[in-house]
């Protein structure tokens, strides 16, 4: 009998395995995909992704900061692009600080590697968990090649397995069981962006490229292979929707009329739009997280968001980081682990899904706004005069690992001083002859403020 | 080939069959339990349940209503039974208005009498929904007795099955169904109260009798048999939970400490408690409540609420009331009726599920608190000056069809009056002594209301 059995063998679940194998636990890993390794292109979800300090303190525990950093593009800011082509640089921090896109595939393929170097982990591919029995903490496992079905046992199961989780719907019928699923009028395509002619990056690789447009929104994301990744965010039906993209004359009019510096960029901009899924965006919540200590949801299982603040993956790996310390804290006791595992992330995870909401629709509606982009330059002012009072909510989601309800709070403070600021006499006067510090620096010191940890 | 098939046979499935036989469609109806007809007791449901305006309106469309009120008993108010055994009576209205307590068991009896009388309606027992095809809009359909599975096809599916719905089940993981299920942490119990053995009612009869203790509380219910029906309500786990209550003796306990003046008027308390099963109490919500034309949600299936606030079947009746007014207004064309169906039902379910949990708190916690009962003393004022403009939030959802989302904006306004009067100078003293009216008198001239309409 395996000490513990996963189900998913996606991002979450490759980290969890290698975590609880390090811990010493024999663990078996099912999943109903072909081994990713074998494949070109994981088709249903997003090519590439953004890993932050979170994420990337998750994979320095298990000693994988370094090599997934190796196939990583470093990202220092936004790039703007207006409606007529003009473009603005809005670096993430004062001290070029980054977040890193990855490819979801090669970052999977890096982890599962490493998993399959462990003798205690045993990866199942092609099997699909079908049933679930909770007296005897059991799971129904059926080879998808063969056709047979065999049962597994043991102690422990976890639910990696995704925001459309197998072993969550079988338990969502159960009495007490607290659950939501909530779909964004918007969807989204993903579009390629190849190198140029000569082999040189499209666009500027060190930056976020976005295009605002309100209702509508264009991403590009680079990629190590110096091409980008574009995902077209638009609402799903109604005015301006992809409903409404049906021929590709209505994608190439819409690009020429409001991406027009990214269409000659995207030779197969048509073929991408036609023939590629719209992908979803859903919130999904539910509680508890653990049925006794038989069932364990972790993951986008438990709290999937939106991809907008990038911090899927990285919320995800940070739940294995944060479930190994309650074990470590517990002498693996099970039981209050898992207990204090939930009280730590419930709350974090659900401020998580409200600032993903809300991020969704400040890029789309906010990054081009000029006094949105002026509140962000007098956040920028404040954190240079007080690096250690004042951070801005970007920047605590994604540079550090304080929890996020806790960067959610700060914010909420910190809303009220930049208001100040922005209210202060005479500020534009200031602001444009740079000498705003002395009001900055009378606000903060009426504040007596704890330096933000994290 | 069926105009319509329905899933389910309960209340709102046996009303809505009798309203598009009605109307002319040929409809069949499948239910997975044995004919109601043929039960002693739903075991499952709560035992009785209590009509108002709304639910009689519906029923009355269907030539039903007089019938329902010969089997039902009026209740004019609430008693509430104090810690020490005092009690105190609370009428719903000035003018003697009723809501009416009738067994769940033999109103359904009733209603399939009735749609049995219907050439057009063919009722299956004992056949269970076990698959749903949207391409061609077919039910897979088991015989619980047989064995055996047909597929039967319609150009609308009803899935009136209740807060556990199968139908939605099978269509929940369509990409962009909104679904939630939110578990209260209260469940209850239900407990006999028999006749005395004189025949006897136990308690005054025309009335919601009320224990309310806090975290806990006792109902009881007067049935047409000269019984009552109690339920217990306690947390699941925890301090004060039913958890706890393992034995008799527990039982027994609890009932002499906090609900003496009941306890001897239950002879099977014990027995009951320990072999009746315990009820969650869920407000599920889902968007959207139609699938095309081809499947259509109603009644609990669509908007399951807690119990508190007796709207359960009444909302689910007035969803069969509404649904037929759409589509005669839109001449049966089935587009446009179900597009109404939602955007007038899907609000009002929402509010009276807020109201649902609101008022539960406020029977167990508010109900016997002396401000409370002041603040409901002077509403019960206004509306006696101002019958037209001022009705208390219990009058309008109970004693009104006006919508639930309308009654409860209303609410939010009057709120503001009655902490008007509570606040006059004086109030106490005016009070005491009768003399409130001129201050009512020159806040609701100031106010320069409409009447409220329902």
């Amino acid at each position: 009998m395996a000490d513990i059995l996963i189900v998913g063998s996606g991002l979450v679940g490759s980290v969890l395995s290698i975590y609880l194998a390090r811990a010493g636990y024999r663990t078996l890993v099912f999943d109903r995909s072909v081994d990713y390794r074998r494949l070109n292109e994981v088709s249903d979800r997003s090519i590439n992704l953004t890993l932050c300090e979170r994420g990337l303190q998750a994979l320095d525990r298990i000693g994988m900061a370094e090599e997934v950093l190796e196939i990583s593009v470093p990202v220092r800011g936004r790039v703007i692009h207006a409606p007529d082509g003009a473009t603005c640089f809005q670096p993430y921090g004062n001290n070029g600080e980054a977040i890193y896109s990855v490819s979801r595939n090669q970052l999977n393929r890096l982890l599962l590697n490493r998993a399959s170097t462990f003798a205690n982990i045993e990866l199942h591919f092609q099997e699909e968990c079908v049933g679930l029995d909770l007296a005897t903490t059991s799971l129904r496992v059926k080879d998808l090649v063969g056709g047979a079905e065999s049962t597994f046992q043991s102690p422990h199961i976890f639910a990696a397995d995704g925001a459309f989780s197998a072993v969550r719907y079988f338990l969502q019928r159960r009495t007490g069981f607290n659950y939501s699923q909530t779909y964004s009028a918007q969807a989204y395509k993903e579009l390629s962006m190849p190198a140029t002619a000569t082999g040189d990056w499209p666009l500027e690789p060190n930056a976020l490229h976005i295009w605002p447009r309100g209702h509508h929104m264009l991403i590009a994301f680079p990629n190590a292979d110096r091409t980008f990744t574009c995902s077209l965010h638009m609402p799903c039906e109604g005015r301006g929707s992809h409903a409404l993209l049906r021929s590709g004359k209505d994608v190439l009019r819409l690009f020429r009329n409001e991406f027009p510096d990214a269409v000659d960029l995207m030779p197969r901009l048509v073929d991408d739009y036609l023939r590629r899924p719209q992908t979803a965006m859903v919130t999904i919540r539910c509680s508890p997280w653990t049925i006794g200590e038989k069932v364990i949801f972790i993951g986008d299982a438990a709290h999937a968001i939106y991809p907008s603040y990038g911090q899927g993956a990285n919320a995800g790996f940070e739940d294995c980081r944060i479930l190994m310390e309650c074990l470590e804290r517990h002498g693996h006791s099970w039981k209050p682990a898992l207990a204090e595992y939930q009280a730590l992330r419930k709350v974090n995870t659900d401020a998580i899904a409200d600032l993903s909401d809300r991020h969704f629709i400040e890029l789309r509606d906010l990054v081009g706004d000029q006094r949105f982009l002026l509140r962000k330059e007098v956040e920028r002012r404040i954190n240079k005069l007080y690096p250690d009072k004042f951070k801005d909510l970007y920047s605590m989601v994604t540079f550090t690992t304080m929890p996020y309800a806790d960067a959610m709070k700060v914010d909420q403070r910190q809303k009220m001083l930049v208001d100040q600021v922005l209210g202060s006499d005479d500020f534009e006067q200031l602001w444009r002859h740079n000498k705003i510090d002395a009001a900055i620096h009378q606000i903060m010191r009426a504040q007596e403020l704890e330096p933000v940890s994290g």
